[in-house]
């Protein structure tokens, strides 16, 4: 399953004897080696020697070298650097800080710093409200994490996070304008988190929490939603569980199934497992059956933990037990959050008929989705190179943008609901298709409706 | 001393009847009421009304009801709106978060975010080293305050001192290109605020600590500079310090005396005073006599707590005693950090022929200066709106570029001084004058000069 991807892109800067074929015979040695040839520029040239970046997608690491071995294979070429397009975007971090204002001379510094300023600062002393509408509260949220579950790559700790929340904010940015600052931290206590978040609290109007491992997540999502007047918003959960849910919608509706009726089986109980059961409950599902990696839940199979608990109390009423395999045969859907390969191709067979599977365990699914194709209706993945791409980029920026439109201070079930529907329906019942589920990532509609619908259910009582 | 100021300034938008005479009688009212104005613009006009913005300086809150009444008498003139400029400058803050790339599609993303970025974490997680390359650490520092010290407004608490965070954080992307963050930390307990900034430290190459009281800001200070391995810098201490350096040493050159040889008294023993007499002795003070509140230290004066014994085994050799006004009579220097107004002229008489008097409090200085210069040749204050301003704006954004340039680890006398004696040869020695002893701090030469001189220094062992 490993294809050259722009993930491993490269550009190659070679110096080759000036003559009319150099450049295609550049690409063609490139191409050859295996590597999709994405742009070729022509950087000098003068009547002996021409320099030719040439950029192209490989699989990874070895098949770099491949790739260069075979340009300096061919007479004449030398290879002046090769530099990785990832690591290129990503020097020297992927934000940066904008003054709004240019001070341009004593009168602009004396109303932006001191001492025009404190009249300001005396006005939200006065009354903390005030910092909402005079400072960067209005617009801004932290993105924190412990780096203790960081995409894939498990326990990588906070610096080498950082990449990821650096991301993150872009993408608050680009698609819903929302000023969103990394918060690594270097401690993975669950009472040092919950103090340190409320110590930041003053300059932000909303804290996104993320990638930080279960059963932690909850306990400190649990106690900062209690403790502080911003709205605490945990991607991996309610990320997850709302775009999962809008797809899903859609998905049923391809297939003429009801919510209510259908047999849904959740492999994986983590953060975001048990985040889109509860709101799958909240919108009316009503046989979920959730697995872990020992099997299904049910009564007695469990710890004490008081998820699985819950899961236990609202999961699985007729009291199946046995093992995911199992579960499957003839169940309407299932939702994987859980680990690559666990399914085979016979396991999506005994599924029902129009069966939808969503395999988005990161970036390898839980089956091959080529091989789900065959046997099921509607197959989604979380990965962007596949159709019906079920990513949280379609929820997070829309969803922080109406919180803070509407200075909401805490977020409901009925928000999680509201995103959802906003998210399902930029994909017009016309176009709905078993390939067509969910909307791109890049369609523009999506935030604002997500932020409208947001805003809309916050102002609801 | 409260003159109109642009701290104070309105932009009053009025309608006015259409006539050729209407701006002009506007302006003569506002400035007959006092307010000298700044700005007219017709905003729109017809055959019947013109709509005019009117902008004007005031002294305060009341001064503008004034200007407002005089405009309102005027025959057939409606004000429509009175903005206040300064409060304008801070709607919803003065920075904003900018991407560095624009993610156009999905082959952006999947370097940016999930997966390439993975191979960046992977990267970070093998060798820390790599965030000061590859993520925001780069350029990023974090400004910490507790509140409990701003400007002269005292403990206004985390949330009101956002506003001074973020001009600050201006002020370093602009003369320096330094990325800032305002971290307004809910709690005042040192040991609290010490554990939260190592927790933060994986995002950033620098610690500016800001308006924390004394003395809880000098064990801050001191811990995280052991406890870390970013440089640690607390502006209240060594900005000042630095700055007020390099304007005595060209003050000296103007009354032609050397530092070693004359008699300093500074009045303030907090944050600022501290660190300023800790400055002069290393550059080669010998003859300090440091004033609190209780007039000059000297053994047997004080209290038991670590600074106040410092500061009487290094100042004050001769065992003076008395109070601050009989120390001054026949010193060579006056350096004042401490509260407005404690100064008479005949106190600046009393000194030494060619005297030198920085009067810093803010924003009232010790003296009036114009009193001041009756008596002393060189006077400097902390006002941008009088000459020889000691502004830490000279400091700070060139100092961090310094140290983020050079990867430094740690802060040093030897960088301190080299910031000085940078911002000081920014005036030329032929244009030295009484009246001209330190650079404008809209000076372009000043930031880069003292980063150049921080980063040698940090790069000498």
């Amino acid at each position: 399953m490993t294809n050259p991807s722009a993930g491993y892109s490269l550009t190659i800067r070679v110096e080759v004897p000036t003559r009319t074929t150099a450049t295609s015979a550049l690409a063609a040695a490139v191409e050859c080696s295996g590597a999709p040839v994405t742009a070729v520029a022509v950087v000098d040239s003068n009547l002996d020697t021409t320099i030719v970046d040439i950029s192209c997608d490989t699989t990874d690491e070895q098949h770099g070298k491949v790739v260069r071995e075979a340009l300096t294979a061919l007479e004449g070429v030398v290879v002046r650097d090769v530099i990785d397009r990832t690591f290129a975007l990503h020097a020297g971090g992927k934000i940066e800080i904008a003054p709004k204002h240019l001070l341009r001379n004593r009168n602009d510094l004396s109303r932006a710093y001191s001492p025009g300023v404190a009249r300001v600062c005396q006005t939200i002393a006065k009354d903390q409200d005030e910092a909402r509408q005079l400072t960067i509260k209005r617009n801004t949220i932290a993105v924190v994490t412990d780096g203790s579950a960081v995409l894939g790559l498990g326990n990588i700790g906070p610096t080498a996070a950082l990449p990821v929340m650096e991301g993150k904010a872009a993408l608050f940015k680009q698609f819903a304008g929302v000023d969103a600052w990394p918060v690594c931290l270097d401690t993975q206590d669950t009472d040092e988190i919950v103090q340190i978040v409320k110590a930041l609290a003053p300059v932000y109007g909303g804290i996104n929490l993320e990638d930080i491992a279960a059963p932690r997540c909850f306990e400190i999502e649990a106690r900062l939603r209690r403790e502080l007047n911003i709205p605490v918003f945990h991607d991996d959960q309610h990320g997850t569980a709302l775009v999962t849910l809008a797809a899903l919608q859609n998905a049923l509706a391809v297939v003429g199934k009801k919510i209510n009726e259908v047999t849904i089986v959740v492999s994986g109980t983590g953060a975001a497992g048990n985040a889109i059961i509860q709101l799958l409950k909240v919108r009316g599902a009503e046989e979920i059956i959730a697995c872990d990696i020992n099997g299904v839940i049910s009564r007695g199979s469990g710890h004490n933990d008081p998820h699985h608990a819950w899961l236990v109390e609202n999961t699985n009423p007729g009291g199946f037990t046995g093992t995911l395999h199992e579960a499957l045969v003839g169940a309407d859907v299932f939702i994987g959050v859980s680990a690559p390969n666990i399914l085979r191709e016979e396991h999506i067979a005994a599924m029902a008929s129009d069966a939808v599977v969503f395999a988005m365990a990161n970036p390898d699914p839980e089956i091959d989705p080529a091989l789900a194709r065959r046997h099921a209706t509607v197959v989604a993945t979380g990965r962007s190179d596949l159709p019906n791409q079920i990513n949280n980029v379609l929820a997070f920026p829309g969803f922080f943008r109406g919180l803070l439109d509407a200075k909401a201070i805490d977020i409901t079930d009925s928000m999680l609901l509201a995103a959802a529907d906003a998210i399902a329906s930029c994909v017009p019942d016309s176009q709905l298709d078993p390939g067509f589920i969910i909307p791109s990532v890049f369609d523009s509609r999506v935030a604002p409706s997500v932020a409208e619908a947001v805003a809309a259910a916050a102002r609801t009582p």
